[in-house]
C-alpha cells in the first residue's frame, strides 16, 4: 500500500534540503523517533528530516505524495496518543528546528511562529513585552504545532478557552505538497468553510503547519493564586458549578488529591505549602486591577468555607507561586514515576457531572483493585486520569486496562461528555471516538479527510482512520 | 437537474408536519420569502413550511433527498448577500416558529436554544438573570441560527470575538435528513476533526442547525461609552491602533462620519448627542468595578486626546446610551432609507489598514462620483461600505458597482484582509471569494459541501458552488 522507502528516496531527499546532515536513514535514527509519550505502541519512520523551512517540507511533501509515501510530522513528541507514531515507516519530519518567532504585530495583537517553537519560548518571550499567551498546557516543551494540531487547553481554559480560541491563521503544506493559507491577521473572518478550525485539532493528517499566527491579549497586571483544602475530593469538586454560579470566572480552578500530592513532593524533593488534608482545589484569579483580583477572590474563599473547605490559603508570593505550580506542572511526571506503565483517559465532562465521574473512577479503583490516580481542570470538566500497571503481567494489565477504558468512556459519554478534552485522539483512543461518534459523523469526517488527502499518505491510521 | 414540486410532493409534506396549514404551496408564498435584505436576487420557492420541531425538518429533508429538491432553511431573512434565496425553488424551511429557548444552564453557563430565536430575545432574556451573551450584531431581529450561520460578528467582537466563540454545541440536519451532534456541553474538545466549526459560517449548506447550545459568560456589572470628536476620519482611524497598543481592550470600537450620523438622526427624528465633527469613534468599555472600567476608559480618553481628538464625551446616562447606541444602530436602515438601492462591501482587514482602506474608498467615491458612505467595527478591522445607487440607471449602476467591488475586493486582499468578516458570502460575493482564495482552498471546500451533500440538495448554488 505504501511505498517503502529506498536508497533512492534518500538521496532525492538529500538533494533537496539545505543541509543533507538533516536527513537520517533507518538505524541512524534515535529510539526517541519511534514513539511519544503513550506507552505501548512505538515504530520507526524510514527516513527522518529535520526540516527548516516550508519549501523543504513542500518538496518533500510533493515528493512522497507522488511516490506514495507515507508522511508523519513530529514535533516535540510529548503526545499522550501516539499521534506522532509513523505506523507505516516512511518520511517523518521533526519540525524543532523550526523554531523562529517570526513577528511580533502590536497594532494587531498577534505572534507569528514557525511550528517547531515551544510553548515556553512563547510565554517567555510574550511576557517579557507585557503581552499574554493564555493557552496553558501543562507540557511546556511542547511545540506550538503540536499544541494547535491537538487544540491543546491546559488550565487557563476555564476563563481564557483553548489553542482554537488563539489560532488567527496557518500556513499549511497539504498532502500535495501545495502551500495553502486557511485564515488571517483579521479579527472576524466569514469567508467560506472555516478550513483553519479543521486543520486544528486534526493531528497532522490533514496538513502539515507551517507558520501559525496567534492572538495576544495584553497581558493581565495582577494575578493570585488561592490553595483551598477539603475533607474529601466530594467536597472539592462539588464546589466547582457553585464556583461558577458564583458570577465570578477564575483563570483556572485545578484540583488536586493528596495521593498526588505525595508522589509530586517525592518526585521533584520539594515541599508542597500544605499536604495535611485529602484534596485540594487550586485556584487562580487575574485582572488588571488589585481590587477585582482580591474582589473575586473573597468571594470564591468565602463561598467555599461555607461550603465545607477547611481552609483558604492565598499564594501570592513568589514562593509560593514556584512551589505550588511547580508541583502542579509535575503531577504527570511524578504518576509516571511511580509506576512502570500507565495509561491516561483524557475525558471531558459537563462541569456538573466532574464530581460524579471521580467518583466512578473511585469505584473502579477498588472493584479493579488497581491504582487510578487523577487529577485535573476541574473548572472545565477535563479530568486526567492514569491508570498505574504496578507490576501486574502483561494479560492481566491489558485485560483490566481495557475493560477500565470501556467503562470511563461508556460513563462520559453517558454523561453528556467526550473522549478527549485536549490530547486528542491519536492512534490510542480512536476505538472510543468510533464507539461514542454516530455513523455520519465518522463517515464525513473519513470524507473530509479523503478530500484532504486522497491517496491517504499524512499520518496515516490516526484519529478517524 | 433538482426535480420541480408537484401537488404530490404538497400532500406529502402536510401529511408529516404536525400543522398542515404552516404548509404554503407557490402563489401562496408571501413575497418577503423569495429575497433576503441582498437587492437585485430574487427567487420563491415552491414549497414553503414554518417548521417546528427537528423532527419535521428531519422527515422533510429525508423526502427533498430521496426525490432531489432543493432545500434553504431561512431565519428572519435579515441576510445581505442573498444566501437564503431559493435559487432552485424547492422547499423553503421557516425557522422562526422553532423560538423556544430550551434550557438555561447555570452550571455549565450554557443557553440552549431553538434556532428561530431572536438575538434579541437571547439578550432580554439572559441579561435579566445577569448572564451574558456576547456576540452583538446590529441586526437584533436575525435569529441565532442565522447569526451562527453566518459566523455574525458585532460590535463586541473587539474585546469578546465572534459567533464562533460561543457556540458549545449544535445539532443539526444532515443533507440525508438524519439528526447529528456536533460538539457538547463541554469547554475543551479534541475529539477529532471540529464539524461544528465546519457548520458555522456554512450559511445552511452543509446541515440545517435545529438547536444550538450557547456558551454564556457573567454579566459584566458596570459598562461605559465614550464618544470622541476628530477633525476628519484619518485621525479618528489612525488612533485604533495607537489604542490596541495601549493595551486596554474596549468592549467595541466603532468608527462614524458626520454624514452617516445625519442620515441617522432623520431617518430615526431623534438628535445624536453630538454632530458638529466630522469624524468620530464610540467606544466601550466594561468590566466588573467601576475603578476599572474609569481607569481603562481614561487611558483611551487622554490618548485619543493627545493624538488630535476634539473631545471625549462620557456617555453614562441611559439617555445619553440610548441616543448614541440607538443611532449606531439605525446605521444600516438610514443609509438603506437615503438611496433607492445599494450594496454593501463587509470586508475585514488587519486593523492597522483599516485607515488605508477608508481613504480609498473616498478616492473611489471621487472617481466614481458615487456615494460610499461607511461606518463599522474600527476596532477590529471589518468595515461596512456602502454603494449607494443614488438614481443611476441600470446600465451605468452595473457597471460603477462592478468596478468599485473588483477594486475594493483586490486591496482588501493586498491588505491581508478577507472577503467578509460577517455578513458570510451567501450568493453575492463568491466571484470575490474565488478571486481571493487559492484553488486548494476552494476545491477542498468544494470536496467537503460533496462529503456533507452528495446530491447537491441543501443551499445549491452557494458559498464555493
Amino acid at each position: 500500500m505504501y511505498k517503502a522507502c529506498t536508497q533512492g528516496d534518500l538521496d532525492y531527499i538529500k538533494s533537496i534540503v539545505a543541509e543533507p546532515l538533516n536527513v537520517y536513514w533507518k538505524e541512524e535514527i534515535s529510539e526517541d523517533y519511534s514513539h511519544d509519550e503513550l506507552g505501548g505502541i512505538s515504530n520507526y519512520p524510514d527516513i527522518l528530516v529535520k526540516v527548516t523551512t516550508t519549501e523543504e517540507i513542500s518538496q518533500i511533501v510533493k515528493y512522497a505524495y507522488e511516490h506514495t509515501i507515507a508522511v508523519v510530522a513530529r514535533g516535540s513528541g510529548t503526545g499522550l496518543v501516539g499521534a506522532s507514531v509513523p505506523l507505516h515507516n516512511g518520511i517523518m519530519l521533526d519540525t524543532t528546528s523550526m523554531n523562529k518567532i517570526i513577528e511580533l504585530d502590536e497594532e494587531n495583537l498577534t505572534l507569528t511562529v514557525e511550528p517547531g517553537v515551544m510553548l515556553m519560548e512563547i510565554g517567555k518571550y510574550v511576557e517579557e513585552k507585557n503581552f499574554f499567551y493564555p493557552p496553558d498546557p501543562g507540557e511546556k516543551s511542547a511545540t506550538i504545532g503540536g499544541n494547535i494540531s491537538t487544540n491543546a487547553g491546559g488550565m487557563r481554559a476555564v476563563k481564557y478557552g483553548v489553542t482554537r480560541d488563539y489560532v488567527r491563521a496557518l500556513e499549511v503544506v497539504l498532502p500535495n505538497g501545495d502551500i495553502a493559507e486557511f485564515g488571517g491577521k483579521v479579527v472576524k473572518n466569514s469567508s467560506g468553510y472555516s478550513l483553519k478550525d479543521l486543520i486544528i485539532g486534526s493531528e497532522g493528517t490533514l496538513g502539515i503547519i507551517t507558520k501559525a499566527t496567534l492572538k495576544l491579549l495584553p497581558l493581565p497586571k495582577f494575578s493570585i493564586s488561592l490553595l483551598i483544602p477539603f475533607e474529601d475530593i466530594d467536597g472539592a469538586i462539588e464546589a466547582v458549578p457553585q464556583i461558577i454560579k458564583s458570577r465570578v470566572i477564575p483563570t483556572a480552578i485545578e484540583f488536586m488529591q493528596r495521593e498526588v500530592i505525595l508522589s509530586s513532593e517525592e518526585f521533584l524533593g520539594k515541599t508542597f505549602p500544605d499536604s495535611s488534608s485529602e484534596a485540594y482545589l487550586l485556584l487562580t484569579f487575574d485582572g488588571n486591577t488589585r481590587e477585582q483580583v482580591e474582589h473575586d477572590y473573597a468571594i470564591v474563599a468565602d463561598l467555599c468555607i461555607d461550603l465545607g473547605a477547611l481552609d483558604a490559603y492565598i499564594v501570592d508570593t513568589e514562593e509560593r507561586m514556584e512551589s505550588v505550580w511547580s508541583a502542579r506542572g509535575a503531577f504527570l511526571e511524578a504518576i509516571h514515576a511511580s509506576t512502570d506503565e500507565m495509561d491516561e483517559c483524557d475525558v471531558v465532562v459537563p462541569r456538573h457531572r466532574i464530581a460524579d465521574f471521580i467518583k466512578y473512577t473511585k469505584e473502579l479503583q477498588e472493584e479493579y483493585s488497581i491504582r487510578i490516580p487523577s487529577f485535573g481542570h476541574a473548572g472545565d470538566g477535563n479530568l486526567h486520569i492514569y491508570i498505574c500497571r504496578d507490576g501486574l503481567d502483561q494479560e492481566t494489565w491489558d485485560k483490566k486496562l481495557k475493560e477500565i477504558f470501556d467503562k470511563m468512556y461508556k460513563r462520559a459519554d453517558e454523561y453528556g461528555g467526550m473522549v478527549s478534552g485536549e490530547h486528542g485522539i491519536g492512534y490510542a483512543k480512536k476505538e472510543y471516538l468510533f464507539d461514542q461518534l454516530c455513523d455520519n459523523n465518522i463517515n464525513i469526517m473519513k470524507g473530509i479527510k479523503q478530500v484532504f488527502d486522497p491517496k491517504n499518505i499524512l499520518n496515516p491510521g490516526k484519529v478517524c482512520q
